[in-house]
């Protein structure tokens, strides 16, 4: 282990390498950096690091991130509470967000099924969901979680439980990416795509 | 650019995108972690990062980070103050104290003569290098300087402005790395290498 110069170089190192894919070599670059950048740089970082934990809360009814009671999604009257896109965390929110495409609102679980990890449905936000679908008079949960073994998991799992209430169920489509070859695309992609072929529609207008 | 759920999200990975190599997708993966962590992991490291910029300052003598005046390094009476060993910054300090080969003490440069991003001699701590060579009655400067244009340019203009002090100037072996094979390594190197070739030394006792 190297020989830091200082205690406190030390331990800006070491705390920095606790963050997801910091090694202690990328820490120590980062150090530096706040060292060699005015001190404002650190100490805006220091700060909104400390208010973020503080003030940062998840909205009691999706569990997205807010600094309110009811995240900006689900306080928005524009957006339909009846449609409910059930996703695996706050960065698959950014992503469907970033689309576009979708005017309802979201539920985060907080992870997925995955009994490799120890993580069962009770450690997930499912009941909350439940109870959901039934007060809201929920008419459609679209399952937007990982194309995975585990992801397959969770929504066999919400489809059993969701059955009785009788709310129309769906998924993303699976498919072939925009862009990709089908010579490169794996067998169960590929075959599913052959299976849950679409009409085919064109925006050219045809003469 | 993503819609992110609260203005203090948003501005924490702002912060964390500054830092070098992190780009927003990082970022967020770091903020999401914080807030999953528990409080201390978010307020030690808050904590850290401002502490860090308000207590830690550069050695007077050798320009290495320290929380005293004097650096542990420069203020070992076991270092030779009569050698110093010119290097760009503070990781390469760490990289040559890894090696446990060096004995004497350090003159960080912080940086190297580099036209091209506008960095000339007068930015750098070269005066006080200077300076200290003579005040010091310094015997030997090991130049340990990158091997790239700028290093060699750096070096270059560090020769000549130590050349009147009669000092004895050395430069760190440039040669194949430990267990490179001679067949990848480019021209400059391979061929300086046999121009720079040294006595064959063995570690096998000879019967």
């Amino acid at each position: 282990m190297a020989n830091y110069p200082s205690k406190l170089f030390e331990q800006a190192v070491n705390e920095f390498a606790k963050l997801p894919g910091i090694g202690r070599k990328s820490a120590v670059r980062m150090v530096l950096h706040l060292l060699r950048e005015d001190k404002n740089t650190a100490e805006n970082l220091g700060d909104t690091i400390i208010k973020l934990r503080q003030n940062i809360r998840y909205c009691t009814e999706c569990f997205n991130i807010t600094e309110a009671e009811c995240c900006e999604i689900c306080s928005n009257p524009r957006r339909d509470k009846k449609q409910i896109c059930v996703v695996e965390d706050i960065r698959d929110v950014l992503a469907v967000e970033n689309t576009g495409q979708f005017l309802g609102v979201y539920h985060i679980l907080g992870g997925i099924i995955s009994p490799m990890d120890g993580i069962g449905p009770n450690d997930l936000n499912i009941e909350p969901l439940l109870a959901r679908v039934e007060n809201v008079g929920c008419t459609e949960v679209i399952l937007a979680l990982p194309a995975t073994i585990e992801g397959d998991t969770t929504n066999f799992y919400l489809f059993k439980k969701l059955a009785a209430s009788g709310v129309n169920i769906t998924t993303i489509a699976r498919g072939i990416s925009f862009g990709d070859e089908l010579e490169y695309a794996d067998e169960v992609t590929l075959g599913r795509s052959i299976l849950n072929r679409t009409p085919y529609q064109t925006n050219i207008p045809v003469r």
